[in-house]
């Protein structure tokens, strides 16, 4: 069973906008058991749109749309929905009402027609209800495939596809059981892996797919099963699980099903009732955004000083001048002792240091662009690791909270 | 003239990945005047790819295609291309070599026969040099559109893009130019600007289109312009620019041809020679995390004390502990103390701070989710403002970064 996505909106195709929200969708109809054939990004035209309407019906059985459906005039889906399943757009009162009252409690600006025609809707639709804007969501019967068109706003998608569509979708569909783990590797490159994994791979079950993903140092082993019996594929995809375990456990460092690494890091300190404080210099708060983005990070993270100027180190991080004068601030030691007095200034069980040059220029330091130490302060040890991270500064910056990361909870399993 | 994008990846379509190459190239394209008339994401399929090449071909000139060129058995586009375009794969003696010097050079694992399967090409191509990874670049001639294929590593599709594709293109076709100028505003909904400027719309010439892209409590009005007559294309955008400026220049902030309002900040420090550093509570490293992406931020940027709990923000930043329990951490004079602080802390110019609560729960302070304090220490004064962000984290943080920026750029301004 296939569903298709259409994403509308020339922001897209002239590369303003990033489209997030296909890969939200296709992830949580994967979840149900709904392959996506394909997904098609097309113009705000009339019959461009009804062109993709047209031979997504062709190959799958649920067709969902995202976007145009805003109040002003380069909005034209639901028109052309309308068009395309021989309906008119007629006012639904419960919509309207909503529409009415998100004016009433949250804008400061008064209701206009233009707003009001936000509860236009083709007259055979099943309305979804939009709680958090004013553009629903619609569910409608083509002659061969459902049609669901959602606003392209990315939170408001969000809750339609979670609360409404998925649950629909479930009820109406009986489908296949798709199955999916995967391992998050490090250290080695695909072709690598894939030597040895070469006879495991040639031992797989026709059922089970293996797909190497590689991005910034990590590569992920993705199994994907699909069939209609569901022990047979559980059972067979963890077999396989094993062995890979079996043959390269030393570069895996855990499931991507188990979240990001700092969720598992995140979950690792709270399970152990330990704590975490960073020093970040060329990183400049990545690693804190990332650690604070987890919900509950309360719980663990106490906070990061952001060094980024060296007077920051010296003043606010306490690394001594002589320190910084000797060795430049990028070096093993300057980063121990980052990692060292964040540990002590905040009280945390670990402290977490990066200092580096990112580039494009040398800055403070005479060290190379790309030269990175990271180091940490556990409750029985301080070190530092030298990495040399290539010469793009966002790739260096993300290899190294990576880096960083990984170096974290493997010393955090020591406890 | 029109070009395409296929992007080939079951793993983009279960949603494991997020299509950003798609953007970049788009983006790319635009600015030398090929408009993408469509994007489509296909399996790793033979079949589905074959389909994939007619269409786009029947439709534009330019194909071109990301990803499965890695050397492991899931990637196949190569072979696909061959067959499409009647062709057979060959070894190319340069990337053969250039493949073994990045192994010889970079990678600790010995080469092997899977990684030299990465230097066969279709004999017609023209390889198009990939300096930073194994996949070269490929340009070949079908029947009526150029087929071009690069790997979807992101970094590595950049550099080939910036450095092959674009200036072999600019070279190939003689293009309408297009113009476009984004104008993004803060504070109005998308139909209270729509009311607002709705003659302006309503007398904008046949060749300029309006769009409105509605984000995060932002609003961008992209003007985009499509001809021959290049200077009557720029006076008539900058006409309507003018146009919107006095009209709704109350909301507007910047362009977005300035860059983010962040770069747009890096600009206006450094030209003032003044420096910044941050406090940061519930935004736990976000605002420093963005600042520090932008190349030269060490000009202006001092640093962050991230104070996620509150012993941090008492111990580290030296908020009075009298203070937090008089008014809670979530307060206004919490907010202004942190400003205070880090401002005489790193000797900045500009302290910037934020307190608020993001959920999913209280924390240490009995404020309502959702509410946010942002405060300002200015060489002249200090001040607080109280938002209330609504009630999903992400959400809370991002809203909240922004309207940070917005209060600072106003600020400096004033100097």
């Amino acid at each position: 069973m296939f569903a298709e996505i259409i994403t509308i909106g020339d922001e897209i195709l002239i590369g303003q906008i990033i489209d997030t929200n296909s890969a939200f969708i296709a992830s949580e109809l994967n979840k149900i058991g709904i392959s996506v054939f394909q997904i098609t990004t097309v113009q705000d035209d009339r019959s461009h749109i009804l062109k993709a309407f047209e031979e997504a019906e062709s190959r799958a059985e649920v067709v969902i749309t995202t976007g145009g459906l805003g109040p002003t005039k380069d909005d034209i889906t639901k028109r052309t929905l309308c068009e395309y399943l021989d309906d008119k757009l007629v006012t639904d009162q419960r919509v309207l009402a909503h529409v009415e009252e998100l004016f009433e409690k949250y804008i400061s600006t008064p209701i206009s027609d233009v707003n009001r025609k936000q509860a236009l809707v083709p007259s055979r639709a099943e309305v979804l209800h939009n709680a958090y804007g004013t553009a629903p969501g619609m569910w409608m019967r083509g002659k061969k495939a459902v049609f669901i068109s959602l606003p392209g706003v990315p939170f408001e998608m969000k809750q339609l596809v979670s609360n409404e569509v998925i649950p629909r979708l479930a009820d109406a569909f009986h489908t296949p059981f798709i199955h999916h783990r995967t391992l998050v590797t490090y250290g080695l490159g695909e072709s690598a892996i894939a030597q040895r994994i070469s006879e495991i791979e040639q031992g797989l079950p026709e059922f089970i797919k293996l797909a190497y993903l590689p991005n910034l140092g990590k590569v992920r082993l993705r199994l994907t099963a699909k069939g209609t019996d569901k022990d047979l594929i559980v059972g067979e995809v963890q077999k396989t699980v094993e062995s890979l375990y079996n043959t390269i456990g030393d570069i895996i460092y855990g499931e991507e099903e188990d979240g990001t690494i700092e969720a598992i890091i995140g979950r690792l300190l709270t399970e152990k009732n330990m704590t975490l404080a960073t020093a970040e210099s060329f990183t400049g708060g990545s690693i804190a955004e990332l650690i604070t983005a987890i919900p509950g990070a309360s719980e663990y993270f106490l906070g990061s000083i952001v060094s980024y100027a060296t007077s920051v180190k010296v003043n606010v991080l306490n690394v001594p001048q002589e320190l910084v004068d000797k060795h430049s601030v990028v070096s093993p030691q300057v980063a121990k002792a980052m990692a060292s007095n964040i540990k002590r200034i905040t009280g945390a069980d670990f402290g977490l240091a990066t200092t580096g040059n990112a580039g494009p220029t040398k800055g403070d330091s005479d060290a190379d662009i790309g030269t990175v130490y990271i180091a940490l302060a556990t409750p029985n040890e301080v070190f530092a690791q030298k990495f040399t991270m290539g010469n793009n500064r966002t790739r260096i910056v993300q290899k190294s909270v990576h880096r960083a990361f990984q170096m974290l909870q493997k010393e955090i399993l020591k406890f």
